[in-house]
């Protein structure tokens, strides 16, 4: 069984939007065993989806399509799929319940437009949409596609993501026959030349069906270890193998190997040991802290933060001396080790995380360049604080995540070696 | 003149990549005037390259291809073209150069492999590649493809981007007859559906050659306006007269009609005012204080940020009173206004602004469910204390950005009430 994923809209062509949901649907499919032969984005125009539907339909055995549903008029996926199949609509009891049941909460009418989000092709295998008011449509495509299957569904990623975890992937994996099986490496603190060179023996001798991929990213490089084959316990049985090998020679990088992020990771060590953090941001902004808070029941663990961004601010509200930051400066290894013990002290917290650093673009000099950033972590149980400073190149978003994700690693270090 | 972008590679078919490379491409290309019709990914498979590059061939003036050129047996895009047009390779004595160049600053011998990445397709243009070793090239596919164009680059972004930036976009803008114009608008706080109720007549009445796009996004709907034509001054001037026309009707709702961010118009707004903002974030954990300090230059006006996630963090640090907490529940008008209030006091800024909700997944009940947020901005030159509660749906995440993006609303609106 074979898929292809057409992602329709002008903005695509257009360079306004990268398409990040054909990755998705990609993976997602790749999980049960669907490889994908195409990935084609195309405009709006109903001349031009019917063309590239049909190409699809003629290859692969599922085509998911997503795009073009909704009530404004450049949504014309409906209308291109009923020329295509010479099929009209028909109301939707089901689509029609589940909008009729979000407008009442919203305390909302059921608009002509709004109703019109409930009519899906005839013959149609509804998709609930969990998270908006278009419906999702799985289509069986008669004899001229050889029963190949079109599958609609909205643009909005979140609309669509539930709607293949919901309904489109159990539906479909029921029909595969191959097993896939993969599992993400996650390191940190080492540049993927280095791991490759670690690593060279094993990837040299990946048993047949198995596939090693260097996933880079903005602080470091993932590995993804694919395993294909036909019998589940043998195809689990040699991807383990491989992810325990790399894990034995390159443990010490590696913080993850789920599909987890360094937060929630940390998030589980602290939630495991019954400990807690606060952090002193400058340079971060709030991003260390809003990270910490983006794993669910944080709360059990992040205590607070203080976003200290001018030097008034530093001590004011922190603490730090006035003659420490005029001594050595707002970046520094100083002040960093004291935004990270004052920030202890006032919050209570078992571990507190201090950055303070030079995002740009601009406020760089020849000592204390853009990109370089203090970081500290401060113990209570041992009244250590630990500091270190880097030295980024990339623009101020960028440097941002990655003083964040620094910070992540050193707080993830302090914890792993308390273990 | 049309364009058609090919991505090579597994990775983007198994999803382990986001196709980012195509969203450039494309961008650029509208930049100079030529409209891409479709985005194709496809594996490295030659035959599959050769049927993918000869149906686009057969459609699009200009083939742009990224990928498979590179030292590595997975590399077989130059195979491909070789069969594809029936031609063989020659040395590029100028790509020769430049790697000889290259490795000669590291140090490095010429090796056979790497002298490979000197030859080109017979015939082809040659694109220096002044980022790593493997030859751009621009072919002109004589006459069983209409002498339409095949601009092969490295999938690397940094040296594709070099490549076009260089090399591809001049060749070919010197080619392109059409101009092209893109204004975003982006507005806040207005659903899709309203937002096209208000607009209909305008919509009804474009002129030949101006499209109108809605594109949702987590908080909201941008629009963009987007008209081609021969001549600059028309296209702009036809641009405009809709820009301006829907600013009329909607501008209640319009933050900004250029590539803008919210929080970047919201500081654009406090520095022309010389005015300063703090905040205090309970469940939004520091990503108001993330986005307002994305901005370059925010340090002029972000002063400080709490992120007060416990009930003693907003007593202890805030000074937020604990009969208000006892008595109201954390996630309360009351709390939010106190909030704001002590935040401006504590940090002496002229705005704070605050957050207090239930991002979730848990947490929640009948009476303050999940996705309820309080918000309030407290202007100390007015004295006063604006707030708000918003119910929204989502998961965690995108509940986190959503209470960001209408705290991030609340303070732009009391900005232009300002005005």
């Amino acid at each position: 069984m074979r898929a292809e994923i057409v992602s329709i809209g002008d903005e695509l062509l257009k360079g306004q939007r990268v398409n990040t949901n054909a990755a998705f649907i990609a993976a997602a499919l790749a999980g049960i065993g669907v490889p994908v032969g195409r990935i084609i984005s195309c405009s709006d125009l109903e001349q031009e989806m019917v063309s590239v539907l049909t190409e699809s339909l003629e290859r692969a055995d599922i085509v998911l399509v997503t795009g073009g549903l909704g009530p404004t008029r450049d949504d014309r996926t409906r209308n291109a799929v009923q020329e295509l199949l010479g099929r009209g609509l028909e109301l939707s009891e089901e689509a029609y319940l589940n909008l009729a049941n979000r407008m009442k909460q919203r305390g909302v009418g059921l608009s002509d437009s709004l109703r019109d989000q409930a009519m899906v092709i005839e013959g149609s295998h509804v998709i609930a949409n969990t998270r908006g008011t278009a419906a999702g449509m799985i289509i069986s495509c008669g004899e001229r596609f050889d029963h190949h299957y079109l599958v609609l569904m909205p643009g909005v990623p979140s609309e669509m993501q539930a709607m293949m975890e919901l309904t489109v992937l159990p539906y479909f994996a029921a029909h595969s026959t191959t097993v896939i099986c993969h599992t993400p490496v996650k390191t940190l603190a080492i540049g993927e030349s280095t791991l490759a060179a670690m690593i060279v023996d094993i990837e040299d001798h990946l048993p047949a069906g198995t596939t090693l991929a260097y996933l880079p990213h903005a602080a470091g490089v993932n590995l993804m270890i694919s395993t294909i084959g036909r019998n589940k316990e043998e195809v689990d049985r040699d991807n383990r193998t491989i992810v325990d090998s790399i894990v034995k020679r390159a443990g010490k990088y590696i913080f993850a190997t789920s599909d987890v992020t360094l937060e929630e990771t940390i998030g589980a060590m602290l939630s495991a040991k019954g400990l807690t953090v606060a952090v002193a941001e400058s340079c971060t902004g709030g991003l260390v802290a809003s990270r910490l808070t983006d794993v669910p029941g944080s709360s059990l663990y992040f205590l607070q933060g203080f976003v200290v961004y001018s030097n008034q601010a530093k001590q004011k509200t922190l603490g730090v001396e006035k003659e420490l930051i005029e001594r050595f400066g707002a970046v520094s290894d100083e002040v960093a080790r004291s935004m990270a013990q004052r920030c202890l002290e006032k919050s209570g917290a078992d571990f507190a995380v201090a950055t303070t650093g030079i995002a740009g673009p601009s406020g760089g000099s020849t000592e204390k360049p853009v990109g370089m950033v203090c970081l500290a972590v401060a113990t209570k149980s041992s009244g250590t604080v630990l500091s270190k400073t880097l030295f980024m190149q990339g623009d101020r978003e960028r440097n941002k995540f990655r003083f964040s994700e620094a910070a992540l690693r050193e707080l993830w270090e302090c914890l792993r070696d308390q273990q």
